[in-house]
């Protein structure tokens, strides 16, 4: 077990109804102008902006709105965020929404609180200093930005999607109500599904040793939300299945599976170019095809770790005669969930072909600046290598 | 899965060596007197009180000691701590110790920052409302006090102990280092093993149901717990051993492994009375004696949940014919493996006989007044049945 920090400041409200007190959970804490941001307008439909406008107006918190973010949030809207919040003098931002809307009220915040660009924050990495209040009602499992230090920003200029981590980035309260999801669609869930267990497992499929705690609360984690995630798609309004996938969604990327152990995340770094590049692609969707091409190309250096998941997760039987079989039948049955929950497998489903793959290697390097260590270095030749395995020709 | 709340603020830093850092930390924050309290000088001998003093020293933090915390904190040196506390003009506590020394420390910030007898606030039911800090430097991995809501302090007048539990108890800050655990007794090994297994147990056989993801991850912990707990006995330098019974005791009892279900802790309740009489008795082998006594009581009432605990924990096969016999076999493999470590199950081996129930049982109900819910009713007809499954006769 490696020496870790761990820090998860975030207060989470978690049940039926929850969302109806969260202007008392502004006021409590002294702030009075919120930014309510929010995405494409579907929770104006579904009646939960009222719910959450009214529980301001009922708190004398006043309040203005910024709607519009897309997929992959995008810095041009952070930065009329920054300008507007400016202008009205918002001391509190209420991201109402997924990861994509989150993450764009935590870039909005940075830049606020720093007085700087936020992109150019993470493209000259620096480092934050500064916290300004986030808090979240969380519409859909998935992200686990409502309590993560992390957040990811697309810029349309050069479809670059960068991400920047820090504990000042943790939103300061979540409130989720797992019936707010009844409305996701079985696609957004199912994206939902992978990028909840992409988070664990990309803390769980590392080269560190001696990590049983966290590797055994990581597979309880994971058969739980492969089961509820059955549950989900099938049935959308099952409050339970879609409890666990909510809960999961923040457990999977608060910190806790990555205690004691370091974290590339690699097949997220080889995915943001995806889903950076081809607006069309969801996140989940994206690592739903990168991850078993990255596991298929690296199980070999550490066959033992894949066998464990196979066996404790997609209950495979251990051949104890070609453990490598074991290992990658794992991986197949890690697909064939994918492919049961109506997730993509191949980048040929998702549109993407040998053209595009140099491309995105050479930005995923920043053109041959970077490499991933994940047990071996990936650097370009090894990233379309990954790419071409993740075509499914 | 129930609504519920969750909020860990508490920072942790994990590692070989942390400790050094722990006068950074508190200056970091802004406070400038310290109480160092700990509890029976085994931190002098082992060198890490001058560590520590040394670290607050070259951060410019001035300090005031106050040793002779006891297992089950008394009242008696509490009150003495916040004289001592008022009079220094002391801003921050920082217990250097187990569960005891933090429990203590806990009940003096309470007392400083409220203005009361702290035992007084106990008794009355006086629900916190302000927060004194206190940061821990962790030295036995057992009560998960460092991370938790909840302290427990013992009034040698009646040998009565009470808990008081409340969001505002968390500790500001813990440091870890598993090296430090190293000199801890067998003995106290396998009571702190004991007492981390049951704040999870306690939290994992309730009668709640669709509770699959705290179920899974709660099991993932015991498991990885019932193995560190065998080698750190056999190995007492064993760093992985030692670091995994250590977070673990921080994840036992932070409220993660109890999301979304009641958590009536039972057997917590009933014991108190026992290590509460009796000095001689740790909370953590006074609770292996009773936990297993508590489910041969109630285990009839939830077939199906401790043959899921004996099934996914204690390695027992399931017998479909028979699941009452899987669920028994499970509770006598968990004595087997308290037994391994060299912890009792029996109260007579504790030295404790029938004339001590009728007592304990009545403290325990408050005379009567109070009934705990588990499955059953537990009043003091169903209190005394248990400690008579306890003796072990």
């Amino acid at each position: 077990m490696l020496g870790f920090k761990y820090y998860t400041p975030t207060e989470v409200y978690f049940g039926s109804g929850v969302e109806k007190n969260v202007g008392e959970e502004i006021k409590k804490r002294g702030y009075k102008k919120v930014l309510v941001h929010y995405g494409g307008g579907s929770i104006k439909k579904s009646g939960l902006f009222n719910v959450i406008v009214e529980s301001l107006d009922n708190s004398d918190i006043s309040w203005i709105e910024l709607g519009g973010v897309e997929p992959n949030p995008k810095i041009g809207l952070i930065r009329e965020g920054i300008e507007l919040c400016r202008k009205e003098n918002v001391d509190f931002i209420l991201a109402v929404g997924g990861g994509s809307v989150i993450d764009s009220a935590k870039s909005i915040g940075l830049g606020l609180v720093h007085n700087r660009d936020p992109w150019d924050m993470i493209i000259d990495g620096i480092i934050p200093e500064k916290s300004f209040p986030v808090g979240a009602v969380l519409t859909i499992a998935a992200a686990g930005s409502e309590m993560s230090n992390s957040h990811v920003v697309t810029n349309t200029e050069g479809g670059l999607k960068r991400s920047l981590n820090h504990d000042l980035l943790r939103p300061v309260f979540a409130f989720m109500n797992p019936e707010v999801t009844y409305s996701v669609s079985k696609y957004q869930t199912a994206c939902g599904i992978v990028d909840i267990m992409m988070h664990t497992l990309e803390r769980y499929v590392t080269p560190d040793k001696d990590t049983d705690l966290m590797d055994r609360m990581s597979e309880g984690l994971l058969v739980a939300v492969k089961e509820a995630g059955k549950i989900a798609i099938k049935e959308p309004n099952n409050y339970e299945a879609r409890a666990t996938l909510m809960w999961a969604s923040s457990l999977s990327h608060n910190g806790v599976t990555g205690c004691g152990k370091t974290a590339p995340f690699p097949a997220h770094k080889i995915e943001h170019e995806l889903s950076g590049k081809f607006d069309h692609i969801s996140h989940g969707a994206g690592l739903a095809v990168i991850f078993p091409a990255w596991a298929k190309y690296v199980y070999k250096y550490d066959i033992n770790k894949f066998c464990q998941l196979a066996t404790r997760v997609w209950n495979v039987e251990m051949n104890f005669d070609h453990p490598e079989r074991t290992a990658l039948e794992g991986i197949e049955a890690m697909e064939q969930y994918f492919k049961s929950i109506g997730m993509p497998t191949t980048l040929r489903e998702l549109g993407v072909g040998e053209d595009s793959l140099e491309e995105m290697a050479d930005k995923c390097t920043g053109f041959g600046k970077r490499t991933y260590k994940s047990y071996v270095e990936l650097g370009k030749k090894e990233i379309i290598d990954i790419y071409k395995i993740a075509l499914g020709d």
